[in-house]
């Protein structure tokens, strides 16, 4: 159900829906380009990732002539507020994707990952995560869907253990992998476990718009 | 040369600028606790993220209550969006400072880097530029100085260098270090990195603010 009826709030909501499709298809390409090896996917993360900034920079734009035209107040104000700040984190968990997807094109025709079957298996979950978490992202914002932006936060827990999972993986002296493969665990399981705290940065967002409460402190990331 | 005059943007301005200065001081402690092995240091920042988040979310009240009761135009609506971004920006600086205090903390009595001259001395010049950028924030936006601005988005460039310099020393067959040294050396830089990168951020929000320039796109890291 849309509740908005602003014409500029309108545009700025849509080009924040457009924003959260293109993260999805990100989140989404990204996840192929590491555990597929699909180098499509990879380069239309690398390459799409300049639509998803300019809408940012069209997100601010709207925003401030907004405040400056309409000087909305209460939930419409919250809504920009909220607006403003949801770009910003949309934008950062664009460049999030395209760093998984470079990694990936970097390494192919091989993974990025070791072969072992257990770093597949934890980064094949951490994927699953991040990928039903991607789906949530555009109806929660388009529907300000408290349900759903409750359900990424409390998914977050489960991706943050995967990723704590992955330290002790590369550190047992079972792991096999070279030192270029330690770092593109590393760094890759980070940007996976960043997107998990930036999803639910987004998710704070749409409650603060619906209640007021105050969503300001991005979630801890831990390391 | 303060530029502000209405009371409510001052006490705004007020708390970022106490943001910075808390930041200011975390980044330097980060440095003391990761390359002097510095504890008290590495606690006190540890210690000292509360009030930065803190901060954070009043900045984030003020904002919305200045922006609903005084509908500011042209620079002042500008300072009030930038200042919106820039506590977000702040905030996540802090907790990177907080990571590389946290890493230290947990090596300790330990050095979180390997031993040898080459690490230390890359790590050393990184902590300097960041100690530059860390003495220049509070000074920018108390006077919204775009010079200082423009210097630490300059210095971002030698930084980048020297992080992309840490991943040739562990990569080199003689770089000693074992796995858990590896993956500190990798986050480490990282951390140290994205705090310059954040920095640029806040740059660009204070030349969006004096010029009316946009400044959403953060800086990229080329990971």
């Amino acid at each position: 159900m849309r509740v908005i009826y602003n014409e500029e709030l309108k545009a700025v909501a849509d080009a924040l829906e457009h924003m959260a499709e293109g993260v999805c298809t990100a989140m989404h390409g990204a996840g192929k380009a590491l555990l597929d090896q699909d180098m499509e996917a990879a380069k239309s993360v690398i390459d799409g990732d300049e639509t998803i900034d300019a809408l940012e920079r069209q997100i601010l734009d709207q925003c401030v002539k907004l405040l400056a035209q309409q000087s909305p107040v209460a939930t419409d104000l919250r809504a920009v507020v909220a607006s403003l700040r949801l770009a910003s984190t949309i934008e950062r968990m664009g460049d999030l994707a395209q760093h998984i997807a470079q990694t990936a094109y970097r390494c192919s025709p091989n993974s990025a990952l070791s072969d072992d079957a257990k770093t597949r298996e934890i980064f094949e979950s951490m994927r699953q995560l991040l990928d039903i978490t991607a789906d949530r992202l555009p109806g929660m914002l388009a529907d300000r869907d408290a349900t759903l932006a409750q359900q990424i936060i409390a998914d977050d827990n489960k991706l943050d253990e995967l990723h704590q999972q992955t330290f002790a993986l590369v550190l047992n002296d079972s792991w096999k992998g070279t030192k270029q493969q330690l770092i593109d665990v590393v760094l890759t399981a980070r940007f996976m476990e960043r997107l998990g705290d930036h999803a639910v940065s987004t998710a704070r967002q749409v409650v603060y718009i619906v209640s007021g409460f105050d969503p300001s402190k991005e979630p801890k990331d831990m390391d």
